[in-house]
């Protein structure tokens, strides 16, 4: 299992404001069947590596829809083998080590 | 004012596991005087942005005092001036556009 | 059209060197039909989204195959519609400005 | 020695276009006195990580003086202490295990 965070940036918005387009995200992400968590700077989300990135491309596409003409679309993969990692997981090993 | 994500990865760290080279960040952030807020990609630090830079450069050479030769660190920064962001800010945003 | 800026990151490879990595990605890409180019920080691939994003998933298991348990993957995409982009269209255009 | 990777991304430019962005980084740059590169998805710059992030806060500013509220800056340091690391030498060595 891996993680995945996922930023979009639509480019050339008029507005410095780009939540219209984090919450159309949100709204694929509501029914996508993954697991999912926003923070600040992106959204974390839970899954086998093909199909989170086939997820992303879906993702990054949106912006488009809405009348963009350019999207980056930042995107982290972290993947272990030797146990399962899940969202929170991270977190809280951190959190024991510093307790 | 902007937040900073920043990513640390030890390289040829013999294991997979980065936890102990996380806590040690957070025990400088502990002290550092900046809000900050760590997820399962890596931490939210709020501030000016050469402050946070500064600040990255320190938490970055930490992982060299625990024996490892390698380090990649990646970092974001995220500023407005049109409006203070806060840490926080952003998912509040888009979670009221989503209800 | 986009490109995709591609970096693999392997964790717990008992040395600091990953080149062999970078190698097997790039023999797999030297077959995979996508222009692509090397830079010191990571690999610029050009396509469509849809096939660089399946693309990426394949790069990103192979150093699973060379026994490490946990693999880190940076991506960038960047995506036009209001015009074609091409490998080297974007440093010209700069380079254009500056001349 | 370390090798920074900078990108910035001035949001709400109207256009999609930030290729003036870019050439105001590089003007900086060319006086800066630091080895650097230009490739499509960013700036590869050679030095210390301290003078490199203080570099990096400078470089991302520059966009607000071009009248844009927004710019979002993706950093990614590589440093290495086992061996000098330069521009070019990271290609040069994958170059030489393909051919």
């Amino acid at each position: 299992m891996a993680l995945m965070q996922l930023t979009v940036i639509p480019i050339g918005t008029a507005t410095p404001s780009v939540g219209d387009h984090v919450a159309a995200i949100h709204e694929v992400l509501a029914t996508a069947g993954f697991p999912y968590e926003l923070h600040d700077m992106g959204t974390l989300i839970e899954g086998e590596v093909g199909p989170l990135l086939a997820l992303a491309a879906r993702l990054h596409a949106l912006s488009f829809d809405r009348g963009v003409q350019r999207v980056v679309t930042q995107i982290v993969v972290d993947e272990r083998r030797d146990k399962k990692i899940s969202m929170g997981d991270k977190t809280a090993s951190v959190r024991r080590r510093l307790a």
